[in-house]
């Protein structure tokens, strides 16, 4: 039976939705290992949006769900319609989207909340034994969802390899454990049912990314 | 030596922009091979823009390279900074976004033009010997810009696998030679250093056009 995975997608691009190629390395490995997908996005309004040539917020509105069915193609449905047990395991790749329209995690920081849907969704999952796996920024949903849970955000040392290591450092005041890994690397946390992997958290190569989501979705797989 | 790539995108989502995973693969696939990459795009309004919810167009401007830039993770250069003589080949995706702003193929159909900068390039990078690689719906600039040349865009019968075949007899009637290959193949023409492959112009899964796209990079590299 193949194994039915839902992915949640926050917006299209890295600065203010998901991170393209985050979402993209997660269906082709998805894809390549015979799970049948079906993508999600949040039906809200972006936090904003961001010129991507100059980092900076510029006119305009966008809408999460419209925006990440440039990721699927045309085939996302909006968030409320998910429900659980049509599915055996959860992704959420990463991007600012997951801090900007999933959380207010890049506005808060450590005092964020996650949209209460997402929280929903998340902890669903997780009552129902069923696993989750999340990259790059996206475990700090986890964090706050599945309480005392061990993730990896990557390193917890700042360098021009690790830009973001900072978020470990909140993850462990938050009473999460993290544990460091490469960018090849994904940890599980066994008894949560949780996969995750650092993506661009880390200054890497587009196929050092890729292959660090291949490992982790074909973690989460075992375990679905 | 590393062999330079450029890649020239033409916005961000498969309706309007560069069809994203055709994107990702490419440059996948260029930094696994160790190739040095920039990237570029028009810094021109879109034809329009989609919503890729509905498949129909919405109300809105978007800039072509701020769209890209999405893909580019914020490293897009104006294409009219594009010197042939920084670069060992070149690259276009696919997406409607060849269509509609790289072209007016999406509007005129058969009597379509070539975006002048871009029938520039790449002609410039044929008469420097350079080799080329297009798919999707790409293949249509070479046939306009190369007179005669080998492409494929897959199949010319069209099927349900196959939606756009007949894109395959438009190409002939063009004096074009269009060789029937598999999503996973690429067809390459020695004599103009042009490297094709089909990638979503078949209804295929997202490994398969991941893999086609896998061979025409690894074409390319080899004709650099």
């Amino acid at each position: 039976m193949a194994k039915r995975v839902a992915v949640l997608l926050s917006g299209c691009g890295v600065y203010d939705g998901t991170e393209i190629h985050e979402a993209s390395a997660t269906l082709v490995h998805l894809s390549r290992a015979g799970a049948k997908v079906k993508m999600f996005a949040p039906n809200t309004e972006q936090m904003h949006v961001v010129n991507h040539c100059e980092g900076k917020p510029m006119e305009g509105k966008r809408n999460v769900l419209q925006e990440s069915a440039r990721i699927a193609r045309g085939d996302v449905t909006d968030l409320t319609k998910l429900d659980v047990k049509d599915f055996d395991a959860l992704i959420i790749p990463g991007g600012f989207g997951v801090a900007k329209n999933l959380s207010d995690w890049a506005v808060k920081g450590k005092d964020y909340t996650v949209q209460p849907q997402v929280e929903k969704v998340i902890k669903a999952f997780r009552q129902a034994g069923k696993p989750l796996a999340m990259c790059c920024i996206s475990p700090v949903l986890a964090a706050k969802a599945l309480p005392g849970c061990e993730i990896t955000v990557g390193q917890d040392k700042e360098c021009e390899k690790w830009p973001y290591a900072q978020t470990a450092g909140v993850m462990k005041d938050m009473g999460c454990t993290h544990v460091n890994k490469n960018v090849g690397e994904a940890h599980v946390d066994v008894k949560n049912k949780l996969v995750t992997t650092s993506a661009f958290m880390c200054n890497a190569a587009f196929h050092e990314v890729f292959d660090g989501i291949g490992v982790m979705v074909s973690e989460l797989l075992k375990l679905a």
